[in-house]
Formats: C-alpha cells, sequence, structure tokens
C-alpha cells in the first residue's frame, strides 16, 4: 500500500506525517546496500559457460604462447643471408629439403642455400631465421634454369604431394622477419586477465589457448523471490472478476538474471506469510518480496523483517517506489519492492539489482547505457525526494511521458529509458540538457 | 593460411597476384549478407525465457488492465458530494459500511455518507466516485463527536479486525480522484508491443499481465562450429611440443550466443574433411568453419564448401581477416574464418556475427557501444582495404595498441576495442576524433 505525500499539503504536520513517519533519502538507501552487499565466494566454471562471468582471481600463464617458434607466412624457412640480394631479375635458387605444417613439424635443420616449405602457424625448423613469403618463391625443378619472369604461374607452391624440389627465391628477406617467437601472444607469467574482469569472447579464447578449461568466478547471487498478494492470478491460468495477473515475477526474474544472479524456482505466495518466512531462512543470498511493502496493516512485509532479521532502511524519498524497503537475516539482504509494477521496476533498479550486481563482483553503475539530450519540455519534481521519470527520445529530444502512475507498467514498455531527478532539484526547465539511461542496450 | 600483399610491393602484376587473385571489398561483403540472411521462423517460448528474445508477430491486447476501477491509494471510497468542503477545523462524519481489499472486494454499493475502507489496488465499489485518502480521514466511534485535530493520531486506518465504524473526512476530494478505470495500463485492443521487438523485463511483465505465459519469437539461429588443424589440442588434454591449444572454438562460441545464436555440440575436427561436410549437411543455419579458409592446398574449406554449395566470396579486403569467405549450402549460411585468433575474431564481428543476428530478427549493426574520441597519436592504414585496429583509451584519449598481429589474441584482450579504417582511408592524423568500437557494453 503506498502513500502519497502531496494530499497532505496544506495539512497540519501531524496529520501530513501519517504513513511513513519519515523517509530514507536515495543516497543513504544506497551507501546502505554498498556497505551491506560483500561480493560471494567464488567457484569453478567451465570455460563454455565463462563468458559475462566476474573473475574473481587474477589468472597469469604458466606456459609461452606460442610454445615454439612459428611462421606467420605461408613460404619458405631458410637462412636470410643465403637469399640477400635476391630479384626477380637476380632469382637465387634453394633445395627444398622438407616441410613444415601445423603440428607436423619439419625435425631436421635448415643450412645455407636450403629451404623447409612452411605453412602460416608451423613451427619454424632449427637452422632458419626467417621465412620468405610464398609470393617471393617459385617452384623449379633443381636442375633447371631460371624460367621467364613474365610467365610466372599463379598457382602457389604446394605441400604435401606438390612439394617442389627447388625454389627460386625472386626476392630477399631479412633475419627474422615473418617469424612468431616463442611468447608472443603470452610470456609465461604474463598476468592475462584480472580479478573482476567481465570475460569476454576473446578473453575465453585466451584462457583456452594457455591450456585452461575452466576459470574460477564469483557465485552468482542465488535471488529467491517472493511475490505476495491475494489478488494475483499466476499467469496462464484464467483470472476471476477481481483478479490481476502478476507481472511482478516474470519481469523481476528477468531482471535478476540480466543483474547476473540465478532465480531459484518460486511461486506466487497469495497472502500467507509461510513462503516469505520460509524464504528468509532458506539458501537465497538475496530475497526479493513484492507486494505488502508500505505501512499498512495488511503490509506484512516489514513487520516480518523485522522480526526475523532486520528491516534497515523502510520508506524511502523518492516517486514512485516511497514504500520500499531494505534489510537483511544473518548475510541475506532482503529487499521490500512495492506492488505496483513501475515502482516494483524502479525500487529494484535503484537498490535490489544494484545489490545484486555487488555481491556478483559487477559494478554497481547502473546497467543502462547513458545519453545526454535536451528537454522537449518542462520536467517537474518535487524538492526532497527522487523522481524517476519515464521519457521519449524522440529525434534526438527528450519527452517525458504523461502517464505516470506507478500501476502504468506500459508506460515503462512505451517509454525509451528514464530521467533521475536528484533530491536537491525541483525539476529542470525545456532545453535543458539531461542524462537518459536507456532501457535497451 | 594468409596471404600479404604488402610482401609483393615493387613485383611485377602477375607475381604480386599471387595468393588471392582479387579480394572483394567489405561493403559488397556486408551486400551479400544482407541479402542472403533472411529471418528465420518462429516459435513459441514461456514468458520465463523471453526476455532479450526478439518478438516475431506484433502483441495486442485482449482484456483490459485493470478490468475493473480500482484504488490509487489507501483510503476510503465514498461519494465526493458528500465530502465537499472538509478541513481539520470541518470534519465531517461517514458511516463505514464495508471494505474492499486487493482480491476482496465489497460487494454492495456506496451510498451518500458512506464510506467503505479501501486499499491501494482494490476495486472500487459501485456508488463511490472518489477515493478520499487515508491521510484525509481519522478514524471515530460512529456516535462520538470530533477529536481535537492536535492530538490527532499517526496511526494508519486498519482493515480487517480493525474496521472503525465511522470516520472524519479531514478534506474534500474531486469526483473521479485517485481513481485508476478499466484499461488505465492497458485497453482491449491497444497494440502492446510491435514485432521485432527486443523484449525488456518490464516487457516481459506487461505480457504477463494480459495473462499470456509464452509468446512468439524468431527462432535462434542454429550455429554449428568446424575448428579445423590438425595442431590443435583441446583445452583441458595435454598438448604435444607442437601443438597449440585451440583458442577460436570456445571464443566463438561465446560470440554467437551473444548475438542470439544457439550453438550445437561441436569438438575439434583436426584435418578430416568428414565434419565439416556433415556440418554443410546438418541442421545448422549458419556453420562458422574456423582455419584452412584460404587459398593454399592445405586449404580444404573453400573447395569443399563450393563443392557443396556455392563459394559466393572468398577473400576480404580487409585486414586482418582478408583470408575469409562466405557462402552457403541451401538456405545454409557458411562463413570461412581465418585459423588466427585475432582474424577469425574480426571476420566473426564483421561477418557471422552480422548474419546470426539478422537471421534472429536483430540489428544487424555492431553489438558494441561506440565513442567518439581524440586519437593520441596517428592511425596509419593502407588504401584500398579495411582496417580493424585494437586500441585503448586512456583518459579519453585512443591509443592503437602497436602489438597488431593476426595471431596475438592478448591484443584484443588488453585493448579496449578497435577502430575501423575504411578502405578509402589512410588512416588517420593524431588528434582526430575517430569512432571506437567498445568490446564492453
Amino acid at each position: 500500500m503506498s502513500s502519497n505525500s502531496k494530499t497532505g499539503q496544506g495539512l497540519p504536520p501531524d496529520v501530513r506525517m501519517r504513513g511513513f513517519a519519515s523517509r530514507t533519502s536515495v543516497t543513504a538507501a544506497l551507501r546502505w546496500i554498498d556497505s551491506a552487499a560483500e561480493q560471494l565466494d567464488s567457484e569453478s566454471v567451465p570455460l563454455t559457460a565463462a563468458t559475462g562471468r566476474v573473475l574473481s582471481a587474477a589468472i597469469a600463464s604458466r606456459v609461452d604462447v606460442p610454445a615454439f617458434d612459428r611462421s606467420m607466412m605461408d613460404g619458405y624457412a631458410l637462412q636470410a643471408a643465403a637469399v640477400q640480394g635476391a630479384s626477380p631479375y637476380h632469382r637465387l635458387r634453394l633445395k627444398v629439403v622438407g616441410q613444415s605444417l601445423p603440428g607436423r613439424p619439419f625435425r631436421g635443420a635448415v643450412a645455407w642455400g636450403e629451404a623447409v616449405q612452411i605453412a602460416t602457424g608451423a613451427p619454424v625448423p632449427a637452422g632458419a631465421d626467417a621465412i620468405l613469403p610464398a609470393e617471393l618463391a617459385e617452384p623449379c625443378d633443381f636442375s633447371s634454369s631460371p624460367s621467364d619472369p613474365a610467365v610466372a604461374t599463379t598457382a602457389r607452391p604446394a605441400p604435401g604431394d606438390h612439394l617442389p624440389g627447388a625454389i627460386w627465391a625472386l626476392g630477399d628477406v631479412a633475419q627474422g622477419k615473418h617469424l612468431g617467437l616463442v611468447g608472443e601472444d603470452i610470456h609465461h607469467g604474463d598476468p592475462l586477465l584480472a580479478a573482476g574482469r567481465v570475460l569476454r569472447p576473446q578473453d575465453v579464447g585466451l584462457v583456452a589457448s594457455i591450456g585452461r578449461q575452466s576459470v574460477d568466478v564469483v557465485r552468482r547471487p542465488r535471488v529467491q523471490l517472493v511475490i505476495t498478494g491475494s489478488e494475483l492470478a499466476p499467469v496462464g491460468m484464467p483470472a476471476e472478476r477481481f483478479q490481476i495477473y502478476d507481472a511482478n515475477g516474470p519481469m523481476l526474474q528477468a531482471l535478476a538474471e540480466r543483474d547476473g544472479g540465478e532465480v531459484l524456482p518460486w511461486r506466487l505466495a497469495g497472502d500467507d506469510q509461510a513462503p516469505l518466512r520460509s524464504a528468509l531462512a532458506g539458501p537465497a543470498d538475496v530475497v526479493l518480496v513484492s507486494g505488502g511493502s508500505s505501512v499498512g496493516p495488511e503490509d506484512e512485509a516489514p513487520r516480518v523483517l523485522a522480526e526475523c532479521g532486520e528491516l534497515s532502511i523502510h520508506g524511502v524519498a523518492m516517486r514512485p517506489s516511497s514504500p520500499s524497503g531494505m534489510g537483511r537475516v544473518a548475510e541475506r539482504l532482503v529487499f521490500l519492492l512495492p506492488g505496483n509494477p513501475v515502482s516494483c521496476l524502479s525500487a529494484y533498479d535503484f537498490f535490489a539489482g544494484r545489490a545484486i550486481r555487488l555481491l556478483g563482483g559487477r559494478s554497481a553503475q547502473w546497467p543502462y547505457r547513458a545519453v545526454v539530450l535536451p528537454l522537449a519540455r518542462k520536467l517537474v519534481s518535487e524538492l526532497g525526494r527522487v523522481d524517476y521519470c519515464r521519457v521519449r527520445v524522440v529525434d534526438g529530444v527528450v519527452e517525458p511521458l504523461a502517464v505516470g502512475g506507478a500501476a502504468v507498467l506500459s508506460s515503462t514498455t512505451r517509454a525509451d529509458g528514464f530521467v533521475i531527478v536528484p533530491e536537491a532539484s525541483e525539476g529542470f526547465p525545456a532545453g535543458a540538457t539531461v542524462e537518459v539511461l536507456l532501457y535497451d542496450r
């Protein structure tokens, strides 16, 4: 149940202050979360499930990648000195003594005047100190004379069956050229990735390249939903005349998963206290209670939380989501979210989502992209409270949405994002630039 | 195997053109993808798995939400005319005839001078045309006289056991005030969400609120990985002396999943053609082949693709990733990605990722956030080819990374993102502003 401070204007203070005796500032609520939400312990996950997870410890390499000198070109491994001065008009002949392919190296050594055909990525044989690119070589019969440059074939030298007995070098190459040396990508002992890193696809590739098949990441916070309200019908069931379908459960599940949470199985709690009491004593790291979060006699959640643990904050100076609460039972963080779906979304995003991200080793920052754009018309807010204003962005201009009721969830699906008006602000005039947090990534 | 056009400088054209006879422009390759990648058919998924999926058909509502007039406040449902002129100093008494709670409505009607205690979200009883907020009401004994405003209690009116027999109205209220009318959130027939919408958490909530438990979304493209190369050792297995661990498989799996693909089971293909041939005839919508994508005799993939279907593009004017190819077998799109991991990443991101997103009904745009920032030093590129340059962003300035080898995957984990230098550009001078695509969201 919610309380609306506006309706008390002009009344004596004792009457106006019914409902929440006082409200905590958003800033103080965030401070509470930041001190309460400590990063969870770690777990090992296979690389194939590691992308997007948060490293719990730095990774260093115990190997060199590559572990051997390799060719960066298709061509011929040789001693650079042997082809010094070669050109299309001054061809130099080399004897091809073998072939090195990826995973199938040439086991001998390359002497002066010899060459080993080599593929990109293949090990460089002993004795060779450069790669002559295939483009600068032309196969020849070992005993034949130089062919006419004008009729040089466009066919590439062919490993395997097609290994020529000899080649003409059509150019020279500097010592060390086109070699990928041991440890070129990763040196033994290199710090690869720092603790706290949110793993990218290429990070996973990099970790794979040092031969690891799992990594230690921060455990995903386990989230228990407790969706209260005797008026709620579960989706898919026929609703009675005065029932409404629950929107908050599916929405909170999606939000918690977005923030890295693992949502435990849940179902509608109705007006029964047992699911809440059970959740407060259960295995979850975070309990999200939807509905019954205010100060009315039917608002059970705050009382039950205070009884089982600690109701640290109840009532926040913001709109919507004012009848929000938070606290804990032992290490378990509990968020009391209003039943009205817009209030529920906003309270989740301001408070619960931040806690879930922090527990999971992630950033406290909003998980939304911010853009700074001018306002189409003024945005009015009340001094002393934070406002969550849904807006559309049309042709680069921010238009506050007219419908702002906490029960009107479609206001958040028609909106492109929201503007937060701080406590100390009465809003912004038309034309002022504001920061919009965009719902879509 | 890759071919490097730089090494042919100063040679006769016939020699220089070994390797790829010609290269397709990136623009033409993207055009091919955009014409080849048609949105897949749809499937039904439960709401709990719908967030982030793409709607295949618009959703309209067949119901009103709410389906009944409801109270937006805790208070009393009454006829507004009955409290006209009420104030703390001119209290008006109303008889409380019952209670309406969410899901438990008052079944009678409210007459002039009567009130029904009502909770936020509860159905408004017949006869009532406004809600008097709880803050403007004070319980009283039906027979008692007005209490002294100075001693008004801060307790809220209590439903259930605590239903007062009567209240004093301490203020008046306009007709229609604090009522949430039928269809306030959603009207019967309202278009709720358009086809192509990537579902947000609140969209899922909204769809739940109309009683649906599933939605029709675009099917996820099935992606088959074929990781070729006899030198590759699978992660977790001891590697032999000249083997390297596969980085591309885990990386491509993560990339394809990021872009909405469903990656089918895969394992290293070695130098065996069978897994490739089987993938080209298999159930996948997209086949990603890593390695063997160039023009050398060991590069089997282009020949096998041409034999089984159509090798539409082979060789792209870009660096790295030049030895990339694409084509199709029936409706199945096939991407030949270079084995060098940076080339593989870049070719995936330029081409394969775009195709997977388009098949899945998503945007062709880069899945990276773009920022525009000045260059710390000049960035040189070659005219006629697109360059993929890894950069760091330090104090708001873009620093190109010195190490750019296509084999050095750590260049993409040390980088914050990349700059694309277009075909028609030779690069940018220091201080020029460039667009950086950031790897991290």
